[in-house]
């Protein structure tokens, strides 16, 4: 059982900043390498799922991981309030689309989460209702898993409430940050208690095996971006990426045409 | 009119290769920061088209010039061979839905350009049918332009038909580049003069004010990396992209919220 509330949102002391930027740098490059693989291969994909409160560094985090990927092999979608064509069909209809095709990398930025997360602290669905909605997750996240040789890796980004008023007068106080702030949000962070709460049943009741929760401490962006790299690395080393090779006789049949 | 024949596919003798890799890495920045723009001010969208001949570096280049931006605001695709159900509508249906959105940089690798080039150098189409389709390329590329704000940047990757040899080579010997290989590549490249000639046509009679063509030099990578960086640069320069402000009463009204 994870308890958001025993783990600290702010890097361990004993973390050297400038060692972990340059281990972030290795394991950036290190995705890169791998992802042209992935692509070459054309047998697994990978999701990368950014789950956090509002100003918890979702996008920059985006930037910086993803930062050495060829962009035709990646595809990222941001989630935002649905259409409504889309509140009219059950709330995977959406994400499935977004499903990586074998050989790409997809990345929500917030997901199928959002429809747990949101709608329970709004009180618009019910506890059976979150819990009908937890098992589709797993089950949709184990589709993916088994049928499509998909890797998930899922973050939450663990920010703490002193980090969040920071970032969130930092968007009224720099004029090129302006545009990120929503009055919502001053609204919604008046619940982070319940959001948190939300966050910690939904992250154990999703925690599968095929499927698993990295906890981010999210307050400082360096760590933050260490973490996610290492998990996303992680994952992409759990699968054996060998370029395809050609036939020998292919190799030498075309290696005899003359320019 | 442009004649390809009469354009160098390598840099100029002045180039100096130290001096435009750096330039590169400069303008790489430049185009992360303006993307950060366009996407707060969610008014202008950007159409990046790379069009080449096989092996001409088209994804090198992607991965090079859009080094710095935001993923979340770039959608990449890769125009393959039209599936049936692409084949039963007009060949500008599959190209129009992956048309940007304001805010967002859209990324064509190949596009509704090889609908001209391949069909007509197979004699699939007629000259007539040609002729209507740059046409309705024109008029669709207007309406982008005109109606939702874009800028369009079409790049053709100008290279040498020994280049390609060079290339098409190394994807045989370079283990891991075999999976690059096409045996349909070579066969192609023996119709390089009738390809060469039908986009001289085709970049001729779609030159036009509103989505204009740029021939890239493309035998060496770091010159094409440079031009077609500067060309995406100069089309975020030509868009005034202020970021978005708060009225002052927001700002003030929110600041005094306490933690």
């Amino acid at each position: 059982m994870i308890r958001l509330a025993d783990l600290d949102p702010r890097a361990p002391k004993s973390a050297d900043k400038d060692k972990i930027k340059r281990a972030t740098a290795k394991l950036v490059a290190h995705i890169g390498e791998r992802q042209d693989r992935l692509f070459a291969q054309r047998q697994h994909s990978l999701l990368v799922v950014l789950q956090g409160m509002d100003a918890s560094g979702k996008d920059g985090t985006a930037r910086t991981v993803f930062g050495d990927v060829n962009p035709v092999g990646l595809h990222a979608v941001s989630f935002v309030k649905p259409t409504s064509e889309e509140m009219a069909h059950d709330f995977l209809w959406r994400v499935h689309r977004h499903a990586p095709a074998k050989g790409y990398i997809q990345l929500f930025i917030r997901s199928h989460y959002e429809d747990v997360l949101v709608q329970k602290v709004n009180g618009w669905i019910d506890a059976d209702r979150a819990r009908e909605r937890y098992r589709a997750i797993n089950a949709f996240e184990r589709l993916l898993v088994k049928d499509a040789g998909t890797v998930i890796v899922k973050c939450f980004l663990h920010t703490s409430k002193e980090d969040q008023y920071k970032e969130l007068r930092e968007r009224l106080e720099d004029p090129t940050k302006q545009w990120k702030h929503n009055d919502g949000d001053w609204t919604e962070r008046r619940r982070w208690n319940a959001y948190q709460s939300a966050y910690q049943t939904a992250i154990n009741r999703t925690n599968t095996d095929e499927a698993p929760w990295t906890v981010v401490p999210a307050d400082q962006a360096w760590y933050r971006n260490y973490i996610v790299a290492k998990a996303v690395a992680d994952a992409l080393d759990s699968l054996s990426l060998d370029y395809p090779r050609l036939p020998d006789e292919t190799v030498q049949k075309f290696l005899a045409i003359k320019g």
